[in-house]
């Protein structure tokens, strides 16, 4: 930005490059900069010079990952045997905060989407398949958003494992806990009541 | 955040400590750091190192600068008898992009505020003042916020200048050009009117 030394102009070009940050969010983010302790800096420095160069995939479940295999692969506390396939690196973390899954996922990086050109062969399923067809496992959960291209992902996911001995399955998509049934809308209404649970046996 | 690998998490928390950045923010900001090209991170990273090294004040204006003086004061284009007090550095560029004021600026560094415990000595008043002995100049505009504390510091100002041959002025406060006047909260209105223009002699 035209006015500020070259450092602070700089700074608020490269915050402007990330996605949501406008002009002035850009600005005010950069100069707030200078008001952050110099150990912040120099974290906040090295982080953003090492992320590239040190995260990369695990090569066994395409998470995040500054090793060759990610720290949840690696855990032998952790049952292998199911596999929770999920969106993005970020669907992990929030699943670990829930904390009551303890098995293994498998980051597509992307759901299935002709319209935008994402083919099934784009996406992390191939790896997938192979993952299972060298180590077998009795569940694979399918953990992705329930949009047009969530469920043609699932959709295509289970094909590819029929005749595999395990078993597809879907997280449920429902009324979220906590929320007010008026906002609700009818989509998610309508999954809700077919998907609904049996709570006694006539 | 947990579960990321430190790199990741590292940056998210150097996020967050930045102004108006929450969680969920930080996250998504550090995550598209990795997307960004090799030269930008290399660019952002120098840029958060140097800044709190290479970014100073300008001796005269105690505006944002890499050198003593910064480029406007040095500006022998300008007219240097007209001094624009504002509050924070980038008050300044703002100022500068509308390109119509040719003059100095001063930067207050804040603005006097008794309840916050910013007494008229905690900000760049005396500096200002010292500034108006030894250079005079002509007229001092006043180009604060029109609120209690913008009010307080011009008042305050102005009484300083007793005695110089000065004119302080104030930037006109009223209703923002294009704006709906449904729009306007009613303070504005009556600052509108108190100070409204003639625009023909009867």
């Amino acid at each position: 930005m035209k006015n500020y030394p070259k450092t602070i102009s700089n700074l608020i070009e490269c915050f402007r490059k990330l996605p949501g940050i406008g002009e002035k969010t850009a600005e005010r983010l950069a100069l707030s900069v200078l008001e952050l302790d110099d150990n912040v800096t120099e974290l906040f420095s090295d982080s953003i010079k090492d992320i590239k160069k040190k995260i990369r995939r695990c090569k066994i479940c395409n998470n995040l990952s500054e090793e060759e295999t990610c720290d949840l692969c690696k855990d032998s506390s952790r049952n292998h045997e199911i596999i929770c396939v999920v969106e993005e690196p970020k669907n992990v973390v929030s699943i670990e905060k829930v904390g009551t899954y303890h098995g293994d996922y498998h980051v597509l990086d992307g759901l299935i989407s002709p319209l935008d050109g994402v083919n099934p062969e784009d996406i992390n399923i191939d790896s997938l398949i192979k993952r299972i067809e060298s180590h077998p496992v009795k569940e694979v959960i399918i953990a992705v958003k329930p949009s047009i291209e969530g469920e043609t992902t699932a959709l295509y996911i289970k094909k590819k494992l029929e005749g595999f001995p395990v078993i597809v399955s879907k997280i449920a998509h429902g009324v979220p806990v906590g929320i007010d049934m008026d906002y609700i809308d009818a989509l998610t209404l309508e999954t809700a009541l077919e998907d609904r649970k049996k709570i006694s046996e006539s």
